[in-house]
């Protein structure tokens, strides 16, 4: 059987069979965002790596090397974040063509700098080897949370609201227009291509639900909401019903998605990249929630839905309330033909 | 500049001039083996990674999936070993071709979970992505020491005597059989062979060396001998005197050079990847360091010159006491043919 066959969580589970162990200080394997283990009493450290190839995850066409270390950086700051961690350190390994010039790899790490400055992280090693084509980059990021604080994707609780922060299918908006290659669309819809180019990583959000309100549990929005929805039930043993009329799709999103003669709602479910967060908490406290969101970071929160028992699936409720299963469709590396 | 021009060594300055800060917990950048930050009082932490690109760094004409997982983690934990440090945790990112083969991966995970396994290393998180061409592979590791016991590059003094542990030029010698693609040679030298296929990282040798004499400085010989000692050498400020009669190179290095017509010293100067150790120790200390090596571990260990003042320069002194300059040359993967 070929990888492609297989596809990315078949794959993932084999090697989760294969390097499967567990050991008295390790509290999370390959089952979440990052891996955890603990440093002593109350502190845990959460260690996760992310890599990105040239024509599969990004596109020299419209991606400066300045918002590619930017990007690399910010998608593993993303996973640090999904857990309410601190990102402290990053290593990055980086496969370049001899013929890179000097000024890109400057900017590529200039990039990566701004990034890293945003919440204080530091970039303290790497390895640079020669890549016989493509650019390679693979970033591994260690960070730490109190222990009492970690939000993890298996703790969704029955009963609970299903928030997300920001907007949905913004940077899958942003990726339509940029690979589209016209350059009105691009000026028209500035703001969304750069959601795609330069996303930015919830990292003080998170810490700030995560030590004011009870957030049971978190994923970040990386290979879209229909996919982290499904990862984040599977894991909790709960099924959840989501509202299609809550779904925080804005303006552009839907222009967009008309230009192209694609639905507004397709990118909100399947887009991926968003980075945004996806987290179960009380929905009494729906009004805190979203006022600590906007007032403390200008960023909205939405309460899209709600956990349910486990034998009702995971459902999406249309604007006449019927319900449809929402299927685990995501960025699959491996059957998808980007 | 290109990167063909600027080099390996070229390029991390310029890195290290673009992303270096100073932090109070961290104790060590981009200078050493592995990046260095304080956990605790008396606890550090290590962090590295390594890539590794097909056709560049490996060859799958004779490399099985096993050996290739088996030694992208050897070379990290050779880093980790070199600072006498414990290696912990693993994550490794992979870039597949979506035509490679259930079969392959898990044989690949097999070969790191038993590398893994040597150590007590728990291989906790990934990420697989498919690649359109080529296999690459990173891997970050992260591992602890306690601070009075860590090993640095930058800290041999003038005085001391130089060791090595193994012997030299065997992963080169290896490789160069290998690639010959003679089934003939390969079987008559399948020991060395298994050298560059399988190396094994000195973690317990280091962390020995380390609890049980006044190890000032130590390395990784990862890109050869004569690379080595101008890395240890520039960042400790000395010089140094190697003996080329004290080298050791084996009987079956010896006749493999001879095999291709080239020098078995060049292959213990220059061939890298013996991941062995290079350090710095007093030279009266030389019976028991050799004992404890040979008794302990089965592993020979060599006296192999001294550490002078850095004005007189690095130098291979031949039989006939003759002195010439060994210069920085390895395996620079940008200006490298490999």
């Amino acid at each position: 059987m070929s990888l492609k066959d297989l596809g990315e969580f078949g794959l993932i589970e084999m090697i989760k069979s294969r390097v499967h162990k567990s050991a008295p200080d390790l509290l999370v394997g390959i089952d979440d965002d990052a891996a955890v283990f603990r440093l002593s009493k109350d502190r845990v450290a959460l260690l996760t790596t992310d890599a990105f190839i040239e024509g599969v995850h990004f596109d020299l066409g419209y991606f400066t090397f300045y918002q590619l270390g930017w990007r690399a950086l910010a998608a593993n700051l993303s996973d640090i974040a999904a857990m309410a961690g601190l990102p402290k350190y990053a290593v990055v390994a980086l496969g370049l063509p001899a013929g890179t010039s000097e000024n890109s790899v400057m900017e590529l790490y200039r990039g990566m700098s701004d990034m890293a400055d945003e919440f204080h992280v530091l970039i303290v090693g790497g390895d640079t080897i020669k890549s016989p084509a493509r650019i390679y980059i693979s970033v591994t990021v260690l960070g730490e949370v109190e222990a009492d604080k970690m939000t993890r994707r298996s703790t969704a609780r029955v009963g609970e609201g299903i928030y997300v922060t920001g907007n949905l299918g913004c940077a899958c908006a942003g990726r339509r227009v940029l690979s589209s290659l016209e350059e009105a669309l691009k000026q028209q819809f500035a703001s969304t291509a750069e959601k795609h180019l330069c996303p930015m990583p919830r990292v003080e959000v998170a810490r700030h639900l995560a030590e004011n309100f009870a957030i049971h549990s978190m994923i970040d929005i990386s290979d879209g909401l229909a996919s982290e929805i499904n990862h984040l039930c599977r894991l909790s043993e709960v099924g959840a019903v989501i509202n299609e009329t809550e779904l925080p799709l804005n303006e552009e999103v839907k222009q967009i998605a008309k230009t192209f003669g694609q639905k507004a709602l397709d990118y909100g479910l399947y887009g991926g990249e968003d980075f945004e967060l996806l987290f179960t908490a009380p929905r009494e406290d729906r009004n805190e929630i979203l006022n600590a969101c906007q007032q403390k970071f200008g960023l909205a929160c939405s309460l899209i839905g709600e956990v349910v028992e486990k034998t009702n699936g995971i459902k999406l409720k249309d604007r006449k309330n019927q319900l449809t299963p929402i299927l685990r469709v995501g960025f699959d590396h491996f059957s998808s033909d980007v």
